[in-house]
């Protein structure tokens, strides 16, 4: 049976392969996308979550908008690797499908307890404030949630600061709050394995070549995406983080773990939004979080490049 | 017109008195009680919230449960002044009325967002939890609401640390996101002010004779009330901090305030949860916050009795 | 027996005043000047505080230059209220003697160290860099110093800040560490006190009057030290703070103290720099701090012109 | 032509050899010990400073005390690796000559004032605090001393927090200091690449076999060494920091490094006294620090055998 998941994302070219890995894939169910300022501003990453659906023929997948902001500190944005609108390089077509009504906070408490305890991934792969509120307006979501796979942090060195992720420094007391809660599963996929995702030219021909409908998209997705990296942070090509979390949903065997405590630092001059993993030794018997270690490169891009063909 | 109010609060003492102002002043319009982890635990106070409407045969006035614990920070209670129940001391009635479904900050955000801009006052007398998880949830309440009086911080002395205020220092991040929000009005009801409001044997015996009814009650709140606080912390008689927000409300011209910005300090070692209010020179001409320095002792003991004797 | 005191100073136009009055008043024995840097760089205090001796025909004085910057923090001056020279608007004698050998740190120590246990008063009045150094160097002196009495910090309204002082707030740590340590006495002389030594221009033609020699350097230097807190700080006459801390060791009755714990924040957003004072209840048996809190404003400027008439 | 190095130390057992090192290896001129409090309290490690010289049979090297304490933070040690002597395990003679008289700071900063520029090497090998104190003291010696290697921090695993190094974390704001200053070179010897030098029983056969007169002391100190770290840190065998400092001063060619910028948090809650490197990119044209990544496990340990063996 397919896993029934919540995408609560921020497009961004990472997450837009991340959409498309999750509709194409049989073994996730895609109950639907909730959106979070975060590359781009709300408005921007909404619009081009529903556009991503449309491209990929899913308009029947429900979007809810979520927060706007990070709960305390001011709102930031990644235009300078995403570009103006979140997904700069992507010609996408106009969604047909009007915005789902109700905030994505809502929407994720409801979906949440309206469905069986234990049948429900969360995946976000923006910042963590809708997950926090979420939690905070409705705790007992924290132990009906199967397992979270999120997309963020760093147990070594970050992007952007010395040892920082973006999305969670966008929010780190979202991040704190999420870290805090004694969920059944928590899988941090932070850089230390996204930096191994490098969309290759040849991962790129394999995974465009999959879908002819879609490799014109996919193509100035990573064309756009290795110009940023290459520009800005001297990648010579682009660490494709977000699909990381729906592939270790997909198939944990792609991904080697370790179980550790994390924490969030929220009163650091230089560290502020660190994910602090402490991993000097055995964890704790009761610990129930982990961290990404290693990935599986190849079978993570044959994975997505499955999905893709999957598309139609 | 009576002004229409929504009174956010964690009934303790002070609250009790706060809410049988609000009803028993023709001046204030009461929509609902929502309530809030604080003084005591949110079972406790919620259930003193519908109580103390029972003993006010106000069994119409809605009450909604809001978040039972700060943002970020570890709940913590006061029930070294308040005792074991948040309301020692009161024989309480059995509520006759349900609790109100719905959460108290969807039940705010409906509320705000169904009246008209600019008729509603919040009056928050505890940690500011639901007010800030309301704004995060949907922004647009901030430019609706009349004004906010809020009981809590102080500019000078503080109770829970030096310079520290119980309710801001219970949830500092909820406060931060509320004190630096851009409401048309902001009112700091703090210590500076409701130190100032002692409730002296000669005082309670006047609001204790204005309704027999009630003499047991108040007389009971209050005893319990004075002892902790002399125990406690060394007070003659014990400041009755929350009415002193609605009696703003009511009537303005019983507390002179400042104009000032305020801000609330997240990081430090000793001053977390600290208001920090800028008394140096004149506030900036667009400063829409301002900070209570002055209570008319007088005035404020007998609006509180006329309330009482009209609860009938 | 005339009062052994080092003053620990960065001339400014209020260091200024002190030299002169420790010259003046026939209580008090100047063992010595050192001089931090602070309101202007160390080179300019330290000619500063050589000229002020001069101008005082004090030559034998010995000065010993101290730090030139803060322990952790980068280093900032106060030109916008001193000048550039840090004593702009007097006019000031070339200093005959050289500067003494010797750093002030070691040269502190020695003479605390080479004097009876219990004899010798500290007067900062700049940052607290050269204490702070001389306490971790050679902590004996804690227990050998009678008092120290010094010009900083505020237990209510900043000046560098809305909490903060500019002599704590430029070294935190190293007042951080003075206010930690266990002295025999410690009397915080802040903003609250000097605020009430407002140099009014009936006080300044007392003072120059007092002394026709001077009363052109006299006059100089409050002009402009009162067109400068004018501008910058919307002041009518200038509060003349170092003063006051030499005033408490000659007559401790011209100011009102409160003995209470004080330290200081280091990791504050809004505070760091500020002495948190705590003021709630009475202090413990063994606290030796105290704040002042009322100064005898006549009693005062009385006491610098009778110095200032000394001088000759 | 010998190196000649400053060694200030907290010994400790991995200081210990790290003293034993500096004195067989030819290529090292020892030119004093200066102690710090640290690894145990001042006169323990002060008094362990000279006995390990007299051991060495090494009385003509100078040993000066230091700082008892960090500048900032309250002290503490660490007996539960190295026992309450600070040398647990090991039978030391007493020392024949007298502590040498001037404080640590005072002789670090003669001594690199009183020889030529560039000619000094420092190896502070526990807290920062004497080079903090004596760089604030005389700030000149910056640009005079050759090159400082120091022992402490970490750049991705910590040992007394997640992220945190027991040196730095014991005095964070005297290693903020030091590594903010301008060096012409600053080497972090770091737990990155101490944890490599693990004294296995085969190494430590080697090293004991190389000296019969101190092969007791030797098998002593690694003995009792190993069992604190087996107990305490699930460690196989015990990481011999220190002398690692030594062996990169004697042969640079032992241990690969990477030059970035390297600055120490303050403020953290979860991180203060990290080292936060920054590995993102390659290190700006001016920048002079660099942490150590790489250990040539076989060659350290020849180097401290044959050293050994010179010590006769």
């Amino acid at each position: 049976m397919a896993e029934k998941i919540i995408l609560d994302c921020d497009p961004g070219h990472d997450d837009a392969v991340a959409i498309l890995l999750a509709l194409g894939d049989p073994r996730i169910d895609l109950l639907g996308v909730t959106t979070i300022g975060g590359n781009a501003p709300l408005d921007k990453v909404t619009y081009n979550a529903r556009a991503m659906l449309e491209l990929a023929k899913a308009t029947d997948v429900p979007v809810h908008a979520g927060c706007a902001r990070p709960l305390v500190r001011k709102p930031k944005d990644a235009a300078y690797i995403h570009g103006e609108t979140g997904l700069n390089g992507l010609e996408l077509p106009e969604p047909t499908r009007p915005l789902d009504e109700g905030h994505a906070v809502n929407w994720i408490i409801d979906t949440i307890m309206g469905n069986k305890p234990n049948t429900i991934t969360l995946v976000p792969t923006g910042p963590l404030t809708n997950i926090a509120m979420a939690v905070r307006l409705e705790p007992r979501i924290v132990g009906r949630v199967k397992q979270i796979v999120l997309m963020g942090g760093a147990y070594a060195t970050g992007n952007s600061g010395p040892c920082t992720e973006f999305n969670v420094q966008c929010d780190p007391e979202a991040a704190h709050i999420v870290f805090n809660e004694k969920w059944r599963s928590l899988t941090m996929i932070g850089l230390d394995l996204t930096h191994q995702a490098l969309c290759t030219r040849e991962y790129q021909k394999m995974i465009a070549a999959a879908n002819p409908r879609l490799s014109g998209a996919l193509n100035g997705l990573m064309d756009f995406f290795r110009s940023t990296y290459q520009d800005q942070e001297a990648f010579p090509d682009p660490p494709t983080h977000d699909p990381c979390a729906v592939a270790y949903v997909i198939d944990p065997g792609l991904i080697e773990t370790r179980r550790c405590p994390i924490d969030v630092e929220l009163t650091g001059t230089l560290t502020t939004g660190m994910t602090v993993a402490d991993l000097r030794a055995q964890a704790p018997k009761d610990c129930t979080s982990q961290v990404a270690t290693k990935l599986d490169v190849d079978g993570f891009w044959n994975l997505v490049a499955a999905a893709v063909r999957n598309l139609g």
